[in-house]
Formats: structure tokens, C-alpha cells, sequence
């Protein structure tokens, strides 16, 4: 039967080191042969957004909020001493001095892969943010239920 | 033989927006079938601490800290932006406005669903409360060894 | 066949209070025969630092990285009302009060049942250190992949 091995991970958080961790285990996941999906949460959702331009959305209260959590790969901070931007820029060093890949890198690599990049839909709702808000590797906005669904078949489920 | 599924879930943290996280999956977990479990622990008591009356604890310390963190589904902010109040009461107005439930909502909702709600023994006792600091919705209390049993027969486990 | 049950559980924050339900979690499976590891990445891997001496690490920057986040199961903090040391000495105070045991003996504990301690090695690699950094019941580094492995064959996964 050798259905493929499925690893299905809920990112709720939008900190940049939270993201490569979920990223590490995703493209990992992917190279071993697991059908690997990653439903973007609250926070989360800020890892998928576009780089580039404004993120429209509704109402004055959502409008100030997607101005105060903008979002998008390239403006994530690190959980600790990100020292209003020292320790963060200070990683993004390391980072590359080892090679890791940034989180830009990794969520094009992810795509590449095949790893499917689903933003929560009852979180874009209460953001007022919809598909136009995410980059094009993003797949359609699903609910819990598609994930309980998934992570039900799935050999390893993580909440990161 | 159709067992059926379960979902089991322990809730760490104490923030509104990771209890939302929880109860979403919960509920909608229930509404698909499936047998569901919330192991609170350690800050996630708070979730699930009556809203009213002080709570009672053994030692000055302890009496202390149940002060400081009271606890009660009201009382929850969220692990970002809270913004001195500003932005948990917002997260609260764009909540209300797209109709999701408040916590307060979804732990009578996930109670009456069938949901099992069951506080951390261990836990309890390092903060030095007892049943009674909880909401009549809550289970007796029980340790790590029945989370990991029931854990084990679960189709879907997560740490949030 | 009777496999032996496993519990795999990744420890991504190096905060006293989620190290202590990692290690609460591990042990209690531990003791309930199941094959328990516990991968260290990202700031989990300062729980399990050596507490004594310095760590030695490549580069200026890293050396600095190394100060700032120096780790050792002894100099962890809580993850809220940590207060300047004043909550998380309190929360000491209150473990020991219900015989609660320490991170540094859930540690040795842990080794004792045979639960497998292992750090990440890309975040090893990130943060500069190697095997010399981690304590004498620290296993040989591994990566991703071999995480994956084995949470594909455990009854349990959780991401702390």
C-alpha cells in the first residue's frame, strides 16, 4: 500500500527562528519522501505575506493592525535578544556564514519541493487579510478542520 | 473496529491568543467526531481559573504569585502587541467582529461539545492550587502519566 | 510484535519553565517503559550546556553569541514574571517546597532512564558549538532527518 508519510505543522508563530525551525523540518520532511504541509496560523500568517507593497485590508482597526504587523519573510525578528534589531541582524549573520538559508530562501525551497504553504482561514479573517495578501508560492486559505484531517493521517504533527 | 479518533492537546501557555489556537482545534476536532482532551499546565492554568472571587492558596508565596497571576478566561492577553491593554482589547473588537468566540465562549462551547478539560496535577501543586480555583467545566485533575497514555492513542498530539 | 512505545520531543526554547515539562513528560514516559529522546535546537540547546567554564566557539561574533546566551541547566529563566530574578528564584523556591526536582536533576534523572538527550547539530553549527559545549550525558549530535526518523515511529511527538 506505502501510502507516503505525512508531516503536517501548524505555525503559529511569526518570530524568524520559530520559522526556520519549522522550514528545517519541512524541507527535511520533503527530501526524505513525506508529503509535508505547514497551515500558517495567527502570527504565522506574517512568515507568507508579501515583501513588497501595502496589505490591503478591512476597516480602520485591521488597517492600523497589518501596519503594526506588516509581516513578510524579510522583516521577522528572533524570539530573543533581537536588541531592537542587533540580535537578529547578528543571526542573519551566522546564518549565512554557515550557509543556512534565510527564510525567503527557504519558503522558495519548500515550494520547489512540493511542501504545501496553506494560510488558516478563520486567522485571515480575523487579520482582514485575504489570498491577495500572500506571496504566489502561498496555496488557497483552508480551516482547522482540513488540518485536523490531514494531521489525523499524517505520522508526525507539531504545533510550532 | 472504528475506534474513535482522539485529540489530545496540552496547553502551556496562558495567552489569549494561544487559548483561541487550542479551543479552535478543540471544537472543531469535537464537531468532526473526535474524542478531545485539553491538558492544562503550567501557565495554561490561568485559562481555565474561575473568573470570580480570589483564589485560595497554601503559603505566603504562593498567595503571592496567585496575585500576581490571577488567571480567568477574562483576564488573558495576548503574547503580543498587548500593548499596555491596547492590543488585546483590539484583538478582542476585530474578534467580536467577525463573530469568533471570546474564550470565556469557547470553554462552554468545547464543555458542552464533550470536550475534556483537565488541569495538570503536578502543576496544581507547584502553584499551590486546588478543584476549587477552577470553573465547574473542568475535569478532576491528573498527571503527565495519563496525558502520555491517552497521548499515545491519539491520532493527533499536540504542545501548545 | 510489541514495539516498544516512543516519545519524541523537541525542546526549541531554553526557558526553565518549558524545559521543566519536557523533562516532566520524558521522565514520566521514561518510567511508563516508553523509548523516550529529546532533541535540544535552537535556545533549547542551553539547557543542556555544561555549567562550568567557558564555552569555546568559533569567531568573534559567536564567542559574543556564547556570552550573551551562555546557558547551563542552572542559569535558566521562566518565560513570564521573571522580574530581574525575583520570579524565577520564587518559582525555585516553590519547586523544592513540593519536592519538585530541578532541571539539573531532571537532567541526571533523565540519563539515568535512559532517555537519550541529543542537540541538534545545524543549530549547533549556527550557535558555534560542539560536543565539548554539553554536559558529560549529552549524546553525539544529529540533525533533522534523524529527528523526523524517529517522530515517524513514536506513539508521541511534541514541539516544546
Amino acid at each position: 500500500m506505502a501510502e507516503k508519510d505525512k508531516l503536517s505543522i501548524v505555525l503559529f508563530s511569526g518570530e524568524m527562528d520559530k520559522a526556520l525551525a519549522a522550514f528545517m523540518l519541512a524541507t527535511t520532511g520533503a527530501s526524505m519522501g513525506m508529503e509535508v504541509k505547514i497551515f500558517f496560523t495567527f502570527w504565522g500568517l506574517n512568515v507568507i505575506k508579501r515583501n513588497e507593497g501595502s496589505i490591503r485590508s478591512r476597516g480602520l482597526m485591521r488597517k492600523m493592525l497589518n501596519i503594526i504587523n506588516r509581516g513578510g519573510s524579510k522583516r521577522l525578528k528572533i524570539s530573543k535578544f533581537h536588541m531592537f534589531g542587533l540580535g537578529t541582524w547578528m543571526i542573519k549573520r551566522l546564518m549565512k556564514d554557515i550557509n543556512m538559508l534565510s527564510v525567503e530562501e527557504f519558503i522558495k525551497l519548500s515550494h520547489e519541493m512540493g511542501v504545501k504553504l496553506i494560510p488558516c482561514s478563520t486567522s485571515c479573517g480575523l487579520m482582514g487579510v485575504d489570498q491577495d495578501a500572500f506571496r504566489p508560492e502561498v496555496e488557497p486559505l483552508a480551516g482547522a478542520a482540513y488540518f485536523l484531517a490531514e494531521a489525523s493521517t499524517s505520522k508526525v504533527s507539531l504545533f510550532i
